[in-house]
C-alpha cells in the first residue's frame, strides 16, 4: 500500500490472502487480481468522500466523525473468518469461529485505540442447522460480552444454491469509538523507538488456504504434541484468534504508544509499514520471540523461504506497538508475554519497510 | 414473531427465505430450522444485554444510545442480497447488486426514521476478478452516495474452497442515526388509521429461491413484454431494490407517521405486524394497487394460493406507513405512486394480524 491515508477502502488492502507471495499462489489465491481490485476500489471511492469521513490510519478500520461531537470518532471495520471456517465446518467444531471473528474485528479497531460499542454478524449457510447456527452465534455473543460490546443484530441467510449443505460463511462488522486526541500519531515515530510484540497463538485467521494444503483433513486428528500435550493438528489449526484489547489497554496505561499494527494477512511486512512514517523501517530480531509449533510445522512442510514465511504467517507476533525506547521496559512489564521484538530505524530510499533478522541456526 | 421488542437479534427474525410457507419448502428452504434458530438466538442474546442497547422496533434494525447524547441513537442493520446474486453471477450482470444491498439496508433503518451515516460491505468470491469486484463495489458506492452515506470500508475475501469460481456473496452493514423523539411510536396506532403503501418494482431481494425454480436460466433471455417493451425475464428478475428514503421523508414532512414496515422476507403478513400493537390488525385491499408483472407471472407458474403468494412475495408493496386517516390524502399527495392500500382495524383474539382481501376476478 503506497499511501495508506489515501486508501478510502480501508480493509480492502490488503485483501485477505492476497499478500502471501508464492505460497499463496500455490494455494490458488491470485495476488495480481487482488492488487488490481484494490486499485479499482481506490478509483471508485476517490470519486466522492463524505465530509465527516476521517483519514484512515493503516487501513485497519474506517473513521467517521461522531455526530454532534467532533472530538470523538466512530470507528468501524468489517471482516470475515476466511477459509479457517472450512476447517471448522469439516471438523464440525463451531465453538471458536465466533470469537475468531469478533476478536479479529476488535484488534482491527484497536489499532486506532478504539473501544468497541456494538457488533453485527452475517451468517450464510447452505442448509440451516439450528444447532450449528446457535453454536456459532453463541460464540459471537461470548466474545462480544468479553468486550462489553453489544451484539446489536445479525443476518442469517440460507442459500442452498451458493453454499454446499455443510458449508457456511461468517462475517461481521464492529463499530467502536475513540477520543480523537488519543489516536496514535505515527508522525511521532522516530528511529530508535522500540517495537513491542504481543504473542500469537497460531495462524489466527490468516494463511489457511495454504495450511489446508499442507495439513490435509486426514491428518487433523493425529496428535501434535509440539503444540501441547493431548493436542491434535485440528486443535492447533482452530486455536482461537485472541483479542489484544486488555494487553493494549495495560500497555497504553504505562507507555506512550505511537503506532500499532494488527498482524493479519501479509504478516509483519504487510502490516507494520501501514502505520509507520515513510522514512522509517521496522527491524525485527526473530531470536527475541518464539514461533508457534503449528507455524514451524507449516514452514517445514511447505519448505517456505524467509520472505514467504513472513508474508504468509504471523510467525508468532499477533500485534505490535511502537513506543519510545525509554518506555520499552514499562511496556513489556505491563502484560505477560509482551516482548521487545524489534526497533525502528531510518529507512533509506529503496529499502524495504520491514526487515526480519532470522535466528542463528 | 411473538413479541418483536424482546427479540434481541433484530434481523435474525424472520430469516431470509424462512417465512415463505409451502412455496419455500418446495424451493429447499427449511422453515422449521429457521424458527428453531431464531428461538435459539433469542436464548443466547437474552443472557446479556448492553445497557446502551435500546429496544428494537419490529426487528428491522438494532438501536444503540449515541455516546454522549442520550437523545439520539445509532441505528445499525446487516443484510445480504440473498440468492438474487446467483442470478446476477450466472447472467454476468453485476451493476445492480450493490444498490440492492445498500437500498435494502437503508430501508431497514428507515423503519425507525434513521438517516444513513456510513456503510461497509463484505464481498466473498470463489475466484477474484478485479473487473467484477470493481463493478460490484462501484454499485455499492453509487447507492451510498445517493444517500449521502460514506462507504467507510469493506472486506473482499477470495475463498476458492467455499465458493465456486464464478460465485460470490455480497453482504453489508449500515449505520445511521435518529433523534429518538422522532422514532415512530406504534403505541399511537389505532383502528381507523390508514396504511400508505409504496410500490415495489419486482421481487426486490426476496423470493429468489422459488423464482429461480419457476423461471430457469434457459428462459432468462426471452422477452417478457408484460414488464415493459424490450424487457427480458432476467431484466425483470434483476430489477433494482429501490430505496424508499426520499418517499418516506416527503411523506413524513406532511403526515404524522405512526409506524413503518419494510416489506422483505415474509411479505405483508410477515412484516407489517412487526410494527403494529397487539390489538390491531392490518386489512389490505389488493384492488387498490397493481402487482408487478413478474410476480403475477410467478404466481401463475407456481400456482401459488393466496397465503403462499403473500408470504413469498411483496405482491407490489415495498414499504408501508401507518398514518391517521385524516393525513392519508396529504401522504399520498406527497409522493408519486404512494397509495392508501389498507386500514388498521381492531384485532380480536385469535385473528390474524394481517388480512388481504383479493381483488374480484
Amino acid at each position: 500500500m503506497r499511501n495508506p491515508d489515501e486508501v478510502l477502502r480501508p480493509q480492502g488492502a490488503p485483501l485477505r490472502g492476497q499478500t502471501g507471495g508464492d505460497a499463496y499462489a500455490r494455494a490458488g489465491v491470485d495476488i495480481e487480481a487482488g492488487n488490481a481490485a484494490v486499485e479499482r476500489y481506490g478509483d471508485i471511492t476517490s470519486t466522492w468522500r463524505h465530509p465527516m469521513q476521517l483519514g484512515a490510519i493503516g487501513g485497519f478500520s474506517g473513521l467517521f466523525e461522531m455526530p454532534g461531537d467532533p472530538k470523538r470518532a466512530l470507528v468501524a471495520s468489517t471482516d470475515g473468518v476466511g477459509t479457517k471456517i472450512l476447517i471448522a465446518s469439516q471438523a464440525r467444531r463451531y465453538a471458536t469461529a465466533g470469537a475468531d471473528l469478533v476478536n479479529h474485528c476488535v484488534n482491527d479497531i484497536l489499532v486506532v485505540n478504539a473501544t468497541p460499542l456494538f457488533f453485527l454478524d452475517y451468517l450464510a449457510v447452505g442448509r440451516l442447522d439450528a444447532e450449528v447456527a446457535g453454536e456459532l452465534v453463541a460464540g459471537v455473543q461470548r466474545a462480544c460480552r468479553a468486550h462489553d460490546c453489544a451484539l446489536l443484530g445479525g443476518e442469517t441467510a440460507e442459500m442452498p444454491g451458493l453454499y454446499q449443505p455443510d458449508h457456511f460463511d461468517l462475517a461481521g462488522t464492529i463499530v467502536g469509538m475513540v477520543e480523537r486526541d488519543t489516536i496514535p500519531d505515527r508522525s511521532r515515530v522516530v528511529p530508535g523507538d522500540a517495537i513491542v510484540g504481543l504473542p500469537s497463538v497460531g495462524l489466527h485467521t490468516n494463511g489457511y488456504s495454504l495450511a489446508r494444503n499442507l495439513i490435509p483433513p486426514e491428518m487433523w486428528d493425529e496428535p501434535f504434541p509440539a503444540a501441547g500435550a493431548g493436542t491434535t493438528f485440528v486443535d492447533a489449526l482452530l486455536a482461537e484468534h485472541p483479542s489484544y484489547y486488555r494487553a493494549v489497554r495495560a500497555i497504553g496505561a504505562v507507555a506512550s504508544v505511537k503506532a500499532m499494527s494488527h498482524i493479519t494477512g501479509g504478516g509483519l511486512p504487510g502490516n507494520v509499514p501501514r502505520t509507520l512514517p515513510e522514512n522509517c523501517k521496522a527491524v525485527f530480531e526473530q531470536s527475541r520471540w518464539s514461533v508457534p509449533a503449528l507455524i514451524t510445522e507449516l514452514v517445514a512442510r511447505g519448505n517456505l523461504q524467509h520472505d514467504e514465511r513472513y508474508r504468509t504467517f504471523n510467525m508468532g507476533i499477533g500485534f505490535t506497538l511502537v513506543v519510545p525506547l525509554a518506555d520499552g521496559g514499562k511496556a513489556v512489564g505491563a502484560w505477560p508475554g509482551a516482548k521487545i521484538v524489534g526497533w525502528v530505524e531510518t529507512r533509506q530510499a529503496g529499502e524495504p519497510a520491514v526487515i526480519v533478522h532470522p535466528p542463528r541456526d
